[in-house]
């Protein structure tokens, strides 16, 4: 029996959690431990007997962790941190910030090259399973449109840029496609529709005592990459509103591809997901991948790497053959 | 400007007429030429200006084809095309019978990697991107189950099968999902289903003057891997019946997978396609991975693969940095 894959978590809000709980259901995976900015005696993990270590002596395990799960934000945390710890470790993050993806790619493979580590970045279900389901799309039906939608549901990413905000003490933002929108593309004619045509997005905000509402809204609505594109509604509930209505994180879409094949055959493809929560299905996902991260980095494969990149094979425990024999 | 992948396709049925149409929309892929075990003057290509030579002269062309698309049937053809092919061709095939792939597999390998070519067989949507989703599936929600639905649709392959029984003159399968099966897979239950539950299988076939049809019959439903699981039916019908209520090629289906992330949360994963022409759209699978297949070859990576084996991103005209930008 080979010894079990070594996972460390890096960063412990509802994606790290949801890292814990999907390490878990894995066979051939253990955590080594949460690595954390806060002081580790106020960390809770799920599970029982798990270490937490500060994040600042991170150096330190570098000989005990295969793997680092990167469960920070893509606005302030993965910037800094992707790049500086995969100079360390072969890691896995879910950076969504959709518009700068190319530039994160070569800070963390400018990292991981040198380093001989292996770094899987933007993984998650978008980007990440959404955007292969693009990628098949286009690729197998070259004459045609791609359409994805989102939600209703609430968007982490976003929701975590409100919540950076000065005068913010609290936000969550929903995402809501437009039922105008699909009901055109599942009438299979290919409309063209511009990104604020496809949604809306709601923010739910707490203001901190003394914030000027006004200042705050300017902020999110003109906001580059999360918010200038949409329309996008801006509402200030108090904390307890923000409890009792606001607490879990349901998400989901679907990705679209349209096209026609011979003389105009109609052929459509579709992908869809129903998630009862949003960090722990995208920590499920980053959890899969980080078998592959350290099956590539066995394999002598360093640098920064996307889920374009990986074989589906290698996020399975089962070996080639298995998998031949029992999913092909 | 690359010179563009030059394909040739072996087998001129709906498969191989499906691949021509799909190589004219891929930018980067040209036709050299048909080959066909029929006399090549009878052969009529869909384009203007193609070249139709005979199989058995596939030899020669040898340095003239990049990738060869095997587009004959699984049960009589591929077994000896494509260990055949493999050897001289860098190849992609959609051997579909699930049950011999692990062998399959083992004799085009033992073909392809003295040879130096590279092989990726059962490619298409099931198996093929129906096999992505089911190991996508179990790899994200390990705790889960996942449900591959077909129809209702015609299958090729098991058409085929029947079209091969003596005595048969023509015949088409249709493949049904069974609706108590799916209202409770949507119902996020998780039943057991065996494979004779999900589905049904209709055959509609024309009988060869003189051929005895209760021996057809027992013939179709107790054969291995192909009837003998499912509850089959069988309806004798005429030739005209057969061209006026049978000539197209409608199928599709999908792959669900149910599982639970955290502490029980549903998450449901869902890939479904809706085909208005089964092997159109076949064939441009085949063609997507037939620019995969010749990167690969250039890697250097030679043998026998699968869908699994594949990085998605080999698929794409589209190089790695502009995926990155337009796709993730």
């Amino acid at each position: 029996m080979e010894s079990k894959i070594r996972i460390g978590i890096a960063g412990y809000g509802n994606l790290g959690k949801g890292v814990e709980f999907a390490i878990a259901q894995q066979p051939d995976m253990e955590l080594v431990g949460i690595f954390t900015r806060r002081d580790p005696s106020s960390v809770q993990p799920v599970g029982d007997n798990v270490s937490v270590y500060q994040l600042a002596d991170v150096e330190k395990h570098v000989n005990d962790v295969d793997v680092m799960i990167l469960c920070g934000g893509s606005r302030a945390d993965l910037p800094e941190q992707g790049p500086a710890l995969a100079k360390l470790f072969t890691t896995i993050d879910s950076f969504d910030t959709h518009a700068k993806i190319p530039e994160y790619f070569d800070a963390i493979d400018a990292a991981a090259k040198p380093s001989g580590t292996t770094a899987i970045l933007s993984v998650g279900w978008d980007p990440g399973l959404f955007s292969l389901n693009r990628l098949y799309g286009e690729t197998v039906l070259a004459d045609g449109a791609t359409y994805t939608f989102w939600g209703k549901g609430l968007s982490q990413g976003h929701s975590d840029a409100v919540r950076r905000i000065n005068g913010v003490k609290n936000a969550v933002q929903y995402t809501i496609p437009s039922e105008e929108a699909i009901s055109k593309v599942r009438a299979g004619k290919q409309p063209e529709l511009s990104t604020r045509e496809k949604h809306v997005r709601e923010c739910y905000v707490v203001l901190e005592a003394g914030a000027d509402a006004a200042t705050v809204e300017d902020t999110i609505v003109t906001m580059p990459d999360y918010f200038s594109d949409y329309d996008t509604t801006v509402s200030f509930i108090s904390e307890e509103e923000m409890q009792q209505n606001h607490s879990t994180m349901p998400h989901g879409g679907f990705v679209i591809r349209s096209g026609k094949t011979g003389k105009g055959t109609n052929q459509v493809m579709e992908y869809s997901l129903t998630l009862d929560s949003n960090p722990e299905f995208t920590s499920s996902v980053l959890t899969a991948y980080a078998r592959a991260a350290y099956r590539l980095n066995q394999l002598g494969q360093h640098g920064a790497k996307t889920v374009f990149d990986i074989p589906p094979g290698l996020l399975s425990p089962k070996d080639p053959a298995q998998l031949r024999k029992e999913l092909l």
